[in-house]
């Protein structure tokens, strides 16, 4: 069952270029995106009324949309407003139009009942040119259920074993201590303290030989992880258990990524990383990048394998460690979800992951 | 549900060369085609009875056709006239004979019972070496429900979207006026005028500013198109709404198509498209041939993505406009010999479009 | 129906190199392999407990295999030894260890029951670098179900059709007589002699104008075919129809192999050529392992386009001939076998050939 009532990502803003259509799929709905003359995003039903053509092969006249099958012209609103030799057109001749807004560089469009849609729930999230900080983004496609990613993310101690050569180098600690955990609207916080980090290279230079570590992230339907990870004084997390420190951080990283649900075996995940603006050169930024989407693609690897795994024998039981606490809030959070959609009505069923 | 009881079109005649053995698919049953010396086309069951090997696989022995997984050998009858290594051949041993007949340069196969097999009904068309015209063929596979192909030809307003570059080109008048339609035996008859039609290059220099056009073909099951396109002076439409004229017209091209279901998702388009021999010379033919491939391709995109977005939600209602009268009295059509076909004991279930 | 309780080949004992894990698939259960320091073999579940990745992604420390997801470690029994972060290790937390021999050259998997894996029940064969044979190995994947590649073997007479330009080449007799047979546990002996057998090029300069020639095999479940064929000079068939003869033979070939399930729809074929060591040198054993291995290519071919003429029309009965008795006796005693397991509990469904 897919949840309709929410917000998903549907790419960078800078993706939406003007004067094309893109078509996208969330959730096994085919949207056809495009920018009016004002900038402004809308999002169609990717899928003519009369014949099912795809808008997205179409024509852009104006603000309008031509479906170039047959003919049918639909405005931003979805209503078609020319069906060629025809002069009646009938109310039911619309597509869908999708409620979208764009926060940060991120656009987002709510996929169930245009009613319920709440701009104020859109989760917080930076701009890349915002110029306090230093960002590069990007994306995955992944041939697994989105699921499997947020189960990833929301247990960091795989950075351990499956980044021990990249995000979780010589930090043995992910896998040592639990995160605490608190309830977020549609998510959870987690944070934790790793204590006497010895960093590397860049890192040993500009911080000296120890540090405190600390991690923290809100993890959001249907897949939004919005991390800060800070590097203090040593002593810092003795003094700061459960909180974040007043002082500013030597080091800041960010790391903001969205997972997208396409269909029961498709997912995409956005990613933007970097760091403040003080705190990081262009150069050291693209290193920072470069390591980050080697261990993505780690991820990656592991989690499409797991999906095969899950797909030879979907009845067999998972055995869940002390670990598995986010998880597991996590997907009694989505079942819930799931089953508040269907009371109102806007459930539709769909592969388990 | 296929329709069996029909004459379907395995090929072009010039693609079954003799000494080989041919494999085709139609509506899911396997075919394999050779010729006999007598230079006579055979199309049995590409299945040998024994262990399911494929015939297309053996060898052709004579006019006969030996299995090459263990022996079997079959005449041209579909009778098993040799099992090796055993004397008694039982009756029941034998692949099925598809009544075929040539027609033109198309090779037929009915695939129903045999003793219905009319070759009366096969409809008419031109053979490629016709002296009178300049004819280029080919064909082209889609992997799309024949239906979706049947849809597009027989509603042409879409000449003027999806074709706008090259076969509508010129002529929105495709999609301002509703053409004639009539029944014919197993399909339709559709005519239209096109009035005050300017041609451009080589069109213009031969037949001026202005002309007439009269668009006629009739639609015949599964998807058999036979179409003349025909230029007059201007003024001839107002005088021939509803007939064709009794002059000779100007420029007459010719288009001759045929749909043939291979599978649920796959089908094969065949085509030919020429004028009459004095109207047009090779180069020029070269010329209209190449525009009107490019066009098919068209097609072949939006039928494709147009099929993915039926698969995508296959209870979805399309909306038809005034100009699907074509389209739906056809599928009405089909329906009907559907179930004349279970009537007669000859239904065999399949996927929908 | 898989059978589950049987051995199984997973492969040749050189592809299983220290230091690696290898992931192999048997009748739909993912394995991953690995040597222990004394050079022993393992077969473990390639499916972590915890989150289902596979265990042959993860890292060999020691004998131990760690999951490099969130960092589980198994023993090589399959007990889970530790998990990170977490004191108490569930009894349930572990994978399936396989029962696992190598014989000869080859290593044997138990897919049931562990307590009624019998070693003494597995075939024997020869190990490829036995000084009394020169013989070459090699594997190949078919896209088919075991059993069509079972029948092929149940049936030579395929050799004077499907290989009449390489293992059959001059022996039209493979189609003419029909092989004496006789029950083996789990399997059957199958003999005939081919009479008069006028052997070319360096077979000729060896043997002589005209041999007799002995051919033998066991074959037992799920696809081990043990084969000898031994020339003799003529007349021995006469004075030895139903024996083998007291006498060494002129020329001694040999071949083994084995047919491993994979999943409904693929299958690994392993085989060994050969003959004795003072019947062949080198460069010979070279051009008749390549005749071997076209001859392969070719019977993949056929089996794989008979699967799928199968699986286009699966309920379609095939017709037996005289020929057929082996493929018959042997798919009854897979049967018995399915049965005989479902009794045991040991029952997995699986799609049928």
């Amino acid at each position: 069952m897919w949840v309709r009532n929410a917000w998903y990502v549907a790419g960078w803003s800078h993706e939406f270029t003007a004067g094309h259509i893109h078509a996208r799929t969330i959730i096994d709905q085919p949207l056809a995106l495009y920018r009016t003359a004002d900038g402004g995003l809308v999002a169609l039903e990717d899928r003519c009324c009369h014949r099912f053509a795809p808008l997205s092969m179409g024509r852009l006249e104006g603000d309008d949309l031509r479906c170039m099958y047959h003919g049918l012209k639909f405005a931003p609103d979805g209503r078609c407003i020319e069906i060629p030799g025809q002069k009646l057109i009938p109310q039911s001749a619309c597509v869908r139009r999708y409620p979208l807004e764009v926060r940060g560089s991120w656009v987002w469009v709510w996929m169930g009942d245009a009613a319920a849609a709440d701009a104020a729930a859109i989760p917080p999230s930076l701009a890349l040119d915002d110029p306090a900080y230093r960002l590069m983004a990007g994306h995955l496609d992944y041939t697994a259920h989105y699921l499997l990613i947020d189960d990833n993310l929301l247990d960091l101690s795989h950075l351990s074993f499956a980044h021990e050569k990249t995000l979780g180098q010589d930090m043995p600690q992910w896998a040592d201590e639990r995160p605490r955990m608190s309830p977020r609207e549609r998510g959870l916080h987690v944070q934790r303290w790793i204590r006497d980090h010895h960093p590397r290279g860049f890192m040993k230079k500009k911080l000296g030989d120890t540090v405190d570590v600390r991690n923290a992230y809100d993890f959001l339907f249907p897949g939004v992880f919005l991390q800060r990870t800070s590097f203090y004084p040593v002593g810092t997390a003795a003094n700061n258990l459960d909180r974040e420190p007043t002082e500013p951080p030597l080091f800041h990283r960010i790391d903001e990524q969205a997972v997208t649900p396409i269909s029961a075996r498709a997912s995409r995940y956005f990613y933007a990383a970097g760091a403040r603006a003080e705190d990081i050169d262009p150069e050291r930024l693209q290193r920072l990048f470069g390591v980050t989407e080697t261990a993505f693609g780690e991820d990656k690897a592991l989690i499409e394998a797991q999906q095969k795994l899950i797909d030879l024998e979907p009845q067999r039981r998972m055995l869940p460690t002390s670990f598995d606490a986010g998880p597991t809030r996590f997907r009694k959070l989505v079942d819930e979800l799931v089953a508040s959609d269907g009371a109102a009505g806007a459930g539709v069923r769909s592969a388990s992951p």
